[in-house]
């Protein structure tokens, strides 16, 4: 099994936040998602699909750190999780998957992307429906953790 | 606006529930979602993609429902939110979808369809982000409401 395409992910969630958001964050060791124990507060997933793919691509955040990005962002304190917050995590997941699906599309992997959907509760879990393995990428930033987890079939 | 393409979801919903857990529902009054103010326990989600379209598709159940159905399905009480009923989750997502797709390809509208998500936690909203109308069909059951969102640009 190759891995590989996930790297473009992780590239992109780095530049994206770093960028948008003045945040940095650390990569921790990537594993293979076995049951759905990953859980976040807010998530941004976008469904990967066309020119014979699948996929999927979910980006989870603690509440405590999607707060301090999106404040980052905003350039004001951001209190609870409103609406303000659900709509920068839909534009960092689309810019996130938009900036490796570039990069991928130069690596002869193409594939189109559907409409960001918006996942807050806290602690929901995902589970993600294939017989593919789910790659899931831990970051840690000052304010928290999130994580990534990509699938492409 | 057009809210045509719904028709062929809410068809191959009470289709599926039919034919594979017995279930008989009956379709609410449909409407355009404002705020992300619909909750479920238990969301099956999937992204539509490709030859220029761009969708999202969600079936969101209260626990109670769910519970209920894949009883049915599975032909045995389930007592809780378990591995089987995330997998029957993901597997009515999958034939709606794939039934709504395969209804609305006849019309010439045609988009691939992503990996599904399944999504558990207690009243979790979901926000698709897209300036579309999404369209929310609430449905009723013996046991509980589920309801059908879907958006398609």
């Amino acid at each position: 099994m190759d891995v590989k395409f996930i790297n473009p992910f992780i590239t992109a969630t780095l530049n994206v936040l770093k960028t948008m958001a003045a945040t940095e964050a650390k990569v921790g060791k990537l594993y293979l998602k076995s049951g759905k124990k990953s859980t976040g507060d807010v998530t941004g997933l976008i469904g990967l699909a066309g020119s014979g793919k699948k996929g999927s691509f979910a980006v989870s955040f603690k509440e405590s750190c999607i707060k301090k990005i999106v404040s980052n962002m905003l350039g004001e304190e951001v209190a609870e999780l409103n609406g303000d917050v659900l709509d920068a995590v839909g534009e960092l997941t689309n810019m996130i998957s938009g900036g490796a699906r570039a990069t991928l599309a130069e690596l002869g992997i193409d594939f189109d992307m559907a409409i960001p959907t918006i996942i807050s509760g806290t602690g929901h879990e995902l589970a993600h429906i294939t017989d593919y393995p789910i790659v899931v990428v831990p970051f840690k930033t000052e304010a928290g953790e999130f994580f990534v987890e990509a699938c492409l079939k």
